[in-house]
């Protein structure tokens, strides 16, 4: 017996989980570049490439650092990466040893990234996309914006591989098709905006895990070459509540103790330190339990859930065990240092969390 | 220069949180317990043993694991512990070393730590107080009740030290006064709940960062005789949106490079998974600025935070950097691997965050 509280993976849920991903890119017609911020495993990371990934996605300097060492040579910094400084020195390294492309929207940027490139004794080859905005309103230009980002990016010597954006508008009630579409006519027309300017766009990267269902892709005459979900290996509570999957697929679930019990409504041993505090103005509670789909999540400090379920008969009892998909898995992963593999219920390996906290 | 995002502790400012809880504490006539789960370092735990605090509070197993390594000999774990298991034989191993007191709430509980101090070769010495509900209502039996719980684990064989009670609700507008008020009053509850019985009651514990100000001491006639805060060494944007501290007292800050400016919207290289998502209620963003009282953090995702300023010229440029105090300073130490400890503005040490991620 392991003590609680851990975060358990089922590995059956966890193959299939990416064997779906992987068909879905397929049938689109596009390369799959799963965003590994999710699960920061090297193993993860094989799997996927075993599933026909054409690479990873990563958000920082210090994460494609983990991969890279793990041998991973084909990395999407999908990040507006502000290259100075020490950070500019290690982008240079890594792009001395593996395919490395980066996220820019400035020209300002482009012309720091081209710095970081060319600065060392040996210039390296650096790839970038131009990140548009598609409705998130977070980075990125304005899709008609790419092509001068783009042609500026040249000018200074960096190869330009195409355009990409987040849809992550698509976290929102009935948001999932309408977030593809607003991503699929940004795509389009940041890729216009680059051709309009005598440019290639080989590379047109798009793609959420609530908005992938939606897509479309070459096979079907859609803008998309590249799709770049993270949460999909898992899933959690908040793709349940989005309706992107039911709690059948959640492979993910944080393993807790109940410690306290009046009633209906009982307190177990995790906590914010173990789920995370992501709770979005649609969810239900802090987290869900796949088990019981009535049960709700009522209170959340760092040590404590209380929970709520239909009836005192359903609640479990002092010393129980309930298992919790956390609301948000990306965040919860990025607080534990292993996960736990189970498989067919008996515990099979414990993975490493490999770029836990690689936030530089 | 140092590649962002990290987090920087200001070492004047966090001396003087130090000494300033420790003269409070002093005033009152209470022992000083602080709790070591806001920074989990080690060195931070020295410092206030070298105020005077008594010894440390931990939430769990593990933290108490991690500071009795690091020769801490006086702990409290301040939680209803489950103790079966791994975990049962890690407790009593701790309490074979260090004079342990844990919480209970429950006979039950106390049944089984009673075991766990009792099954090994050696019976180990093991203390408990017993936890009460002040309002907070999430672990704790009424006040009235104390007596039952204390009299069945003396009946186990375990040693009483008293009463406690973590005034949770103290974390409210306008909340501080009365949730001391609610807690000197179930703390007075519980101890004559104990006297009642014919019981000792040498410990009443009491205290969060916030209830602080408000707590009264034996010196002033008051009931609590230990003060268990964990915030106060560095405070958070929390504890200044509540009007316990203004901003000039805040000691940490996660410092971030801008990567997106637009007008007064400025986009920084980090996010919840350096910051925490935790956003109480009453929060005007994700976490603040110290130095400019009028911006805010509109948005936040994983690696980044959106930053509205008062106007475009009050804004800073693509590459300044910003320093922002998280909503909750505890919910970001745990995601980081280490503190850089800053004196006088030049970087003079890097602190590990040793019991980061110590749940179990």
């Amino acid at each position: 017996m392991r003590d609680t509280p851990y975060l358990a993976v089922d590995e059956q849920l966890l193959e299939s989980n990416l064997a779906a991903m992987a068909d879905h890119a397929r049938q689109l017609g596009v390369a799959l570049r799963p965003h590994a911020k999710t699960h920061k495993s090297v193993e993860v990371g094989r799997r996927q490439l075993a599933h026909g990934a054409v690479g990873l996605t990563v958000a920082t300097v210090s994460e494609a650092e983990v991969f890279a060492d793990a041998g991973f040579d084909d990395l999407f910094i999908a990040y507006p990466i502000w290259a100075e400084g020490p950070r500019a020195t290690r982008l240079r390294a890594l792009a001395g040893r593996v395919r490395l492309r980066v996220g820019i929207d400035s020209i300002e940027g482009a012309r720091m990234l081209a710095h970081a490139a060319t600065s060392g004794e040996h210039p390296v080859p650096l790839a970038v996309a131009v990140e548009v905005d598609s409705g998130h309103h977070r980075t990125g230009v304005e899709p008609g914006q790419a092509g001068v980002i783009a042609a500026a990016s040249l000018e200074y010597g960096l190869t330009v591989d195409g355009v990409f954006t987040f849809p992550g508008h698509s976290y929102a009630p009935e948001a999932r098709a309408s977030a593809a579409h607003d991503e699929a006519l940004a795509l389009e027309i940041a890729r216009e905006s680059l051709r309009g300017l005598g440019l290639e766009c080989p590379v047109v990267s798009g793609g959420s895990t609530p908005s992938a269902d939606a897509a479309e892709g070459r096979a079907s005459g859609g803008v998309l070459t590249e799709l770049r979900p993270g949460v999909y290996p898992f899933f959690d509570a908040q793709q349940w509540e989005l309706g992107t999957v039911g709690p059948g697929r959640i492979a993910l679930t944080a393993v807790a103790t109940v410690v306290g019990a009046r009633g209906a409504r009982v307190v177990v041993d995790l906590g914010s330190k173990v789920l995370g505090a992501d709770r979005a103005a649609y969810a239900t509670g802090f987290g869900r339990l796949p088990a019981d789909a009535a049960a709700r999540i009522v209170a959340l400090s760092e040590h404590h859930a209380t929970i709520e379920f239909a009836s005192a008969d359903e609640a479990p009892v002092l010393g129980e065990r309930v298992r919790i998909a956390p609301n948000h898995v990306c965040a919860a992963i990025n607080l534990a240092d292993e996960l736990v593999i189970e498989s067919n219920a008996a515990e099979a390996a414990v993975w490493p969390v490999d770029a836990r906290g690689a936030n530089t």
